[in-house]
């Protein structure tokens, strides 16, 4: 087993999810807790410390010289997962940072510039609804009052959770002068579609993050008892919502290269012989050209007052998060591509912190090629040989941006 | 306050549902083992003992002659709620026998007949799937082995449930013993829907019980990536599934005098970045005529199997409950009426234990007014005076019966 394998393996029982199969590792509660002390001690072997910022995010140093933290050069990723998740969505590419330390110093490499390493947390939003929730905040892309007052699915808030983590939640918002150390960041990631399958390459250098957002639709009903209330008499928002989901599809397929999903869908209160008196519905909507992506929220929201209205129920939609699409810096790109001659560029349609940060500092992506082409699934997958390539590409890209 | 209101007065904070709003009492879990202990200190201020049979029914006996329990007159209802539910649907059942007593002992009533007082285990099916579970087990409208295989939404077993609950799992099935003690069985209950609103009056007999039954459709997709996997390599289950929802309502209303619902759809893994894997939904469907039920599902389950393999996905359909159309002891109900001329005759689309019992044993139910129409909602509702007069109606009733 690879090096890069043999530090996932160490975390392969953790967080496992007996409903849903894969991994549930939501940020802050036990298992993203578990697997980031792993991580602290995988620090600790390398000699490197570990220290929290006041967003959540875990930074290290490598700095040999000595030298103060600024103009760095920054690798990393998280460790929280959806419902249900991958094995590699994030860890792979938090493995693949300390294997690359691990390759630098086999290599003899003393950089004179410091290499940073960082973790951020609830990038997948999958908790509190907000996704890349930790740079969001250590950028100003999101206010701390804001994020503090968001809930998760057991209706506690981001500021409880934090705090009982031993955050404190005073200290949450944008973070200048961490964000001023570091000069180039490089986020490796698992691939999340089938681009590299069709193009047998084993890594890739990213192009852009699709502009990618989250709409929340809830739907308010009467909620009533399933035997004795006759249909005429219904005002279901589960029929609604099941409406504008179709019309979601409907929106979606009529403006081309658009992705919009309702994975999540929660009736209230949920029961078999209850007519529900209110659904939350989350509508997932990205596409390379951000009017594109508006054109479809308005007119799928325009649909859902409609069919909501028509079953004599109403509805309310909400912005949760919303990022244009981000192109990678050309210059960094180029830099990477000419480490990699062999990696094609690709573009992709998840969202990333490393775009997040693209805001703000030159930041590129490696893709490790996901064999199943599936991810947000117990199927995504990245061979044993596969994680290493990636290993050894990011530990070339390093070596060079810290010569 | 009238004495009734006052019994359900000491029970009003117990499993309230600070998310849903109302009532969360699934059977077995804390909140309806509160009112439980509740109910038998109410019992024994009576003077009345509690004893569990071995499917979990509690039984008490106000049996002065001390003749043997043969022939009894036996009322009562359940403690359990929907999630979500009212005050109501249930502990006014309960609250209403245990007031019986009591206006029949400040009657002088002396019963030459025993009278017993009933509560019956998951009558709402809220936890474990399947409806009157209780009943049917001491009946044998289930089997034992069907029974303790049902899983609660954390995937616990009705047989470990119930263990944990105090009850010897190997006790479970049909108790013909239990049952041959029961002569007649009266079932107060907060009515379901408005009828006795429409009609002005405070409380009816029942006539018959609408056939009613469960199917559960499990749609098996794909799960995947919600911004890397292009609209035409998805399977998307929850597509396919709000097109089951939407036809659902379409085939009811096709079929006049069927209430058809879905109040309960789970995406799996449910996440909002998170093309679903499979997705669960419950179709509950009642209708006077058994036949048309069943025409109902069959044309639901047909489009489900189509719409489903349009998006590439694949459908089960499993029937977890099915109860045909009851009609409560014809010569029982003329008797009911006979003591209560001014209460008007009312079929319920809702499912009780009654209806299960009456297979067995002559039985019959009478309807609290309910103001609001609405049930299975924090809006359920039956005011002071109401709730009284059903204690004194069910009273009267008993005295009847007794006498």
């Amino acid at each position: 087993m690879s090096e890069t394998s043999q530090l996932l393996a160490a975390i392969a029982d953790t967080g496992r999810d007996p409903v849903r199969g894969g991994y549930s590792r939501p940020v802050f509660a036990a298992a993203e807790r578990e697997l980031l002390d792993w991580y602290v001690a995988e620090l600790d072997r390398r000699g490197l410390g570990a220290e929290t910022d006041r967003n959540g995010v875990v930074w290290a140093w490598w700095n040999p010289a000595g030298v103060p933290l600024q103009d760095t050069v920054v690798t990393g990723s998280h460790l929280d997962s959806v419902p249900g998740g991958g094995a590699f969505d994030g860890p792979l590419g938090v493995a693949s940072a300390l294997r690359a330390v691990d390759l630098l110093r086999e290599r003899g490499v003393v950089p004179a510039r410091p290499l940073g390493l960082a973790v951020f947390p609830e990038e997948e939003g999958s908790r509190f609804g907000v996704a890349c929730l930790g740079s969001r905040l250590l950028t100003g892309a999101i206010t701390p009052e804001r994020a503090l007052g968001l809930t998760d699915p057991d209706g506690n808030t981001f500021a409880d959770v934090a705090r009982a983590a031993g955050l404190d939640p005073a200290g949450f918002g944008r973070d200048d002068e961490a964000l001023a150390r570091v000069g180039t960041f490089v986020e490796l990631h698992v691939e999340q579609g089938r681009g590299l399958v069709d193009l047998g390459a084993p890594v890739a250098v990213a192009g852009s993050v699709i502009g990618h957002g989250r709409w929340r639709f809830t739907v308010h009903g009467q909620g009533n008892h399933a035997g004795t209330t006759l249909l005429e008499d219904r005002r279901d928002p589960l029929l609604a919502a099941a409406r504008v989901v179709v019309a979601a599809r409907e929106v979606a397929a009529a403006h081309p290269g658009t992705r919009a999903t309702v994975g999540r869908l929660q009736p209230v209160p949920g029961g078999t012989n209850v007519i529900a008196s209110r659904v939350d519905l989350w509508l997932d909507v990205r596409h390379p050209e951000d009017a594109v992506t508006a054109a479809v929220v308005a007119e799928v929201s325009r649909r859902a007052v409609e069919l909501a209205a028509a079953e004599g129920c109403t509805v309310q939609v909400r912005e949760e998060s919303l990022s244009p699409t981000v192109a990678f810096d050309a210059g960094l790109a180029r830099r990477l591509s000419g480490v990699l001659p062999t990696a094609p560029r690709l573009d992709t349609g998840a969202g990333h912190d490393a775009g997040v940060l693209a805001g703000r500092v030159p930041s590129a992506m490696l893709f490790t090629r996901n064999p199943t082409g599936v991810s947000h699934s117990p199927e995504e997958f990245c061979t044993d040989d596969d994680a290493e390539l990636g290993s050894v590409a990011l530990a070339d890209v390093l070596q060079d941006l810290l010569g």
